[in-house]
């Protein structure tokens, strides 16, 4: 039976030790002080842990099932739920004027890990939830911000998110439901959505689906699209009676991993539904709900990364299986725990180094976040959009191949279901799908983060890593160990900047011939960057604590990062700077 | 649904214009001229698209049933083998003397991939029978092969092979299963043996286990274990009758993929078993199996990946979704096909390069086993048995990365069981766990097969590479494409082995935490001699054909890896050469 250690300690190591958020500028950032929050994060992972995460395997093994209609979720996914949402964890970061905690995102990040790590088919149902409640946050009438937030807050009801149909997936200039308007300002809305996740549910009494629609005679293409608020149950005022709106489940998918979370066939027959922002501007009022989906998909990866490690981690430990170089003709030992084997190191260091980079990353970002809300720095703002593709794609592709390795750790034991790790493995593997396929990320990252405000976060981005590079340090093994690997990854970074700008005017498509490959580059620069601040924090501001294990293994994790991860960026860059020929040149019918 | 085209095409170009074994100094091997080898092919294709791969989905999503003690295989899987077994799929090259056919493995090879290909999980029960042929025609009795070769040459009866116990994987020295001898010469073997693959099932009358155990009083560890023949059924002379061993199903198990093979926990309690090759030298014994057992794993690992790629490229010419960018403003145009994006392109080339050079491997060492069986060539012989980890762990690592590129194209059709993607990556990733963990190959690899027979086989096969690399040539664009990327791939193998050679004898922990990147460095070196032997052949015996698309394909796919994929090898030098410390000094505790 797999099992699952909330990373407390990791983070209270990030957030007052590596980013200090306790000595941020934010209002309200202050108070919240390690001994505030350390109890929070405690709380948060004992429920992760002793409640959410025994749910998981059996949620797998059983799945959703559709029962005359309506959706069941597996044993035990109901009781969970309710109490996460009676300790009022989906509502942490939300307003407070709408029954949310008002905490900052930087502290809501932690709790997303722990719950995504215990049950990601469960969290699913919240984070989406929570996306449509930012969405309508944004964008709603006051109206509907009364009507809709104090429920979703909290997921006292959960939402969804929808717009694939059966011919449009990437290309939303291909969807077709319509949205006929009423005479009472309403829409009905008609069409088929597939691939809905959480689409219907038993761990809710109302669903809020957000839902691109056309309506009529509006313009073709993605100028022609409008977002609708579609409840599956229709309520009055003060919600006091519920009535079945015109939206039914065709089917849930039987799919590779999350089986407890029900991806659904959709079905709006006449569905009664209200325009969300502004017409025809539909897709980008979901952007909202796109961007947060990201960062959450990106913690996702992280998540199943860390709950693999711990698992592959304890095995490697238990396990006896063969002996260390140096016993090897100790005939008072059969065999030793496969941790002493060189190979199985290297496995468990791959996945060590990149889940506590990853995790730095997603308190980076969401500081950012939180910076660029709560201060209104247009600049954090500006850097944490250049980052979104980066954090998605990035730890949902590592995060996979960590999960994968973490199997490996396991042997045959890997692929039987019993031992629980087949399950991240399949878990992980939609992360890097659904939200906007990683090749999708890459596009965004080339096409248009790179260059936004006339490339002022790139070069932001690009000079804040440098002043970490090029400081002037007595360190030896600082300068040696993480410096100058991070100075090199920079280089590479710049190289291919430069082809970039060289070439992308006159000729996008070598580009984006190059799109993945610089996508990685600039992930594997923010982990050298991420390893390196956490390195230079401990040999400047705790040089004594060297000897302390957690610190000294820090600096070992960060070590092996920077030499065995980060060189890929050169791997990366010779590949984007290959001819686009290779890609473009091979005729249709030669494949 | 998936479906599967057998690349027949592809092994003719192989086999009779890049290899050209026609004209091969094989005893027989002239014989084997394209218009007898093509319809074999032809033959052998039509009945894996046809016939076999239609049961495979089925077989996924229905699986293996223990039912009274009896394994029940997915509908259709008995009839399918029923009609293998009707056309002498299985003893294709199996000695006549048994009632095979007498062919090379060279010819057998394709026929693996095509059977690989349509369903793993049946084609197991297969490659596992011919495994326990050929150890019992390698050390058996007369009256063993007599009583056991007929009957297992074309899967009349099956086999198994059975080292892993509960406390024993990778470590054989574990292994507790007992043999008690019996006065007739016998054994009565007692013991439990875990994830035996095609452990039982309703496919034949009866199953032939090979089972490591330990005689009463053996030597403790590796040297105190042997191999024993251990029937399901015990039949009389003529097998007209049979009679229920003391052998039993513990349970199926539940696993990621390959739900159509049962992998059984099998109890032996008291079995009559027979000894098969000399007392206490098993493991060596069972080397005959392993060894092919790790080159159908590798053929595994292609396979997989070429329906996988087949199956995404059909998608990538079907599915519409965004405009080329030559098309961007094109309004007569809705969306065009996803190949014509340049990271659709990638993602597919990324495939068809690894497959096509992974079966170019296959032929290569098919043919050096052969010659060394057939001409009794020991450096043919030599060279092969250093490939194989190579073989093994190289195509099983590419060829699940490439299954989980192929479902990425497919986006969220790729994560739903509906187009049978996921089932190639689930099917797939066994492969780089069983036969010995790719990590155990990575350190058969430098511990043993580098330096066997003085290194011998290692300069055999850099004198070749270099031979290619070396030529002079006035081909400008074969020089600058092909020669000069190999010819560096080389010299970082060079340096890698300089760096072995340097360390290994005093600090071989040095050459084990670099184990599994120099197998990759070498497998990426093989796979750019196999693309430089086809485009040396394409370039200078078939000029007049450069303007013909296959041809081109062959040099654009060709061009590809030498650029994009080859340049891998550097970044594998890089980890390897650096410092042991950084995955050996962490702390048990600091993981």
């Amino acid at each position: 039976m797999p099992s699952y250690s909330p990373p407390t300690k990791e983070y209270l190591f990030l957030l007052y030790e590596v980013f200090e958020i306790h000595k941020v500028n934010i209002p309200g950032f202050t108070q919240f002080t390690r001994d505030i929050v350390e109890p929070i994060l405690d709380e948060a992972g004992k429920l992760a842990s002793e409640v959410v995460n025994p749910t998981n395997q059996e949620g797998d093994s059983i799945g959703c099932l559709l029962n005359n209609g309506s959706v069941e979720t597996p044993k035990g996914f109901k009781k969970a739920f309710q109490m996460m949402r009676e300790a009022g964890w989906p509502s942490l970061n939300c307003d407070t004027k709408y029954g949310g905690q008002g905490l900052p995102l930087t502290i809501a990040t932690p709790v997303g890990e722990f719950f995504g790590a215990a049950n990601v088919a469960l969290y699913i149902y919240n984070v989406l939830s929570h996306g449509v409640y930012s969405t309508i946050l944004a964008h709603g009438t006051e109206k509907q911000k009364n009507a809709f937030l104090p429920k979703l807050a909290n997921c006292e009801w959960t939402g969804t998110m929808n717009l694939t149909e059966p011919q449009c997936g990437t290309d939303l200039n291909l969807i077709r439901t319509k949205a006929f308007r009423k005479k009472d300002g309403s829409f009905e809305i008609t069409g088929q959505k597939i691939y809905i996740s959480a689409g219907d549910h038993d761990l809710a009494e109302n669903i809020i689906h957000l839902v691109l629609a056309r309506i009529e005679k509006a313009p073709k293409g993605m100028s022609g699209i409008s977002l609708f608020i579609v409840p599956k149950m229709l309520t009055n005022e003060n919600s006091s009676t519920m009535k079945r709106n015109k939206v039914s489940v065709g089917k849930i998918e039987s799919k590779m991993g999350i089986h407890g979370n029900a991806t659904c066939v959709i079905n709006y027959d006449g569905a009664r539904g209200f325009l969300l922002g502004q017409e025809n501007k539909g897709v980008r009022t979901m952007f909202t709900m796109m961007n947060e989906a990201r960062l959450a998909t990106g913690v996702q990866g992280l998540s199943q990364a860390e709950i693999a490690y711990q698992n592959s981690l304890r095995y490697a430990k238990d396990r006896v299986q063969g002996k260390s170089f140096s016993n090897r003709n100790n005939v008072d030992i059969d065999a030793e725990p496969i941790i002493v084997h060189p190979d199985v190191r290297r496995m468990l260091l791959k996945q060590k180094s990149f889940v506590e980079g990853a995790r730095a990353f997603a308190i980076w970002s969401s500081l950012l976040i939180d910076k660029g809300k709560l201060l209104n720095d247009q600049d954090a703002s500006g850097l944490v959009s250049l980052l979104v593709p980066i954090f998605k794609a990035f730890l949902t592709d590592k995060g996979f191949e960590s999960t994968v390795i973490a199997q490996q750790i396991f042997g045959g034991h890997g692929y039987v279901e019993d031992f629980g790790v087949s399950q991240f493995v399949r878990d992980s593997r939609i992360a890097m799908i659904y939200e906007g396929t990683n090749g999708i990320q890459a596009l965004d990252l080339v096409g248009r983060k790179l260059l936004s405000d006339g490339g002022k976060h790139t070069t932001n981005f690009l000079a804040q890593v440098k002043k970490l590079g090029n400081q002037n340090t007595e360190n030896a093994v600082f300068k040696e160990e993480f410096l100058v690997p991070l100075n090199e990854s920079i280089l590479d970074l710049e190289a291919a900047l430069q082809h970039f700008m060289k070439h992308g005017m006159s000729d996008p498509e070598t580009v984006m011939t190059g799109a993945t490959d610089f996508l990685h580059l600039f992930g594997h620069v923010v982990m050298g960057f991420m390893w390196t601040t956490i390195a230079e924090k401990i040999y400047f501001c705790y040089p004594k604590l060297k000897d302390n294990v957690f610190y000294q293994s820090k600096i070992s994790t960060g070590k092996f990062y920077m030499k065995y991860s980060l060189p890929e960026t050169k791997l990366r860059l010779t590949r984007l700077l290959a001819d686009k020929g290779l890609i473009m040149n091979i005729d249709e019918k030669g494949f």
